[in-house]
């Protein structure tokens, strides 16, 4: 009941605004038209949450959104999950070569990435 | 540069419209309050998928959605891609136990599941 993850680039720059994410070159082919989207899904790794403990926790305070109450993992946007695996849907700015810029990734520089998806126009829904 | 992804349960039911997850017992804590929330992220694995032919597809032809030429993986929804990991943006209609049901997953029955994480109420962006 498990499988493999590969990861396919890392955040190379975390900031307030910007993030830079490098793809591996051998994934590079993967982005092409990617360029057309505005709109992107990312999933990345929580690297620094990938141990037991954190993995076995399944219900959290979450302070940092002002919360005071335990909330169930799945219920929440914890880093602190079965699975450290993060999606946050951001601004695609430009795709030069293997090195996209993005605007609002919340993921810490290094973070692996495991995923990136496209985002459709008409807004709520995430599937193309 | 690999992580290993424990599935957290599978796709019990899958119809048109509605479909059932059934979360397995060791997670099940992890769902406590999801039923505040009316939409929800789901990542699942296309198990159907999981070999290095399908994992090695880095451009596809998207048919399914009328294109008729090539495009990145990274840039379509594609079920063939280095990861296997879909995405779908749900409604969630119930929590029963371990048991939820929702409207819009396009996943097959015996698909695992990844990670469920609700989606925040202002619309477009994922984080909550």
């Amino acid at each position: 009941m498990r499988g493999e993850v590969r990861f396919i680039g890392r955040v190379t720059k975390a900031g307030e605004d910007l993030s830079t994410i490098e793809v591996l070159p051998e994934y590079c082919e993967g982005l092409y038209r990617l360029g057309e989207h505005k709109h992107i899904a990312v999933l990345y790794w929580f690297h620094e949450r990938d141990d037991e403990r954190h993995r076995g926790t399944l219900q959290v305070v979450p302070r940092r959104h002002g919360e005071t109450e335990l909330r169930g993992v799945f219920a929440s946007r914890s880093p602190s999950r079965p699975n450290p695996i993060g999606l946050t849907e951001v601004e695609l700015l430009s795709v030069e070569g293997c090195i996209l810029t993005v605007r609002g990734l919340d993921a810490l520089v290094d973070s692996p990435i495991v995923d990136i998806k496209p985002v459709s126009k008409e807004g709520d829904r995430l599937s193309l």
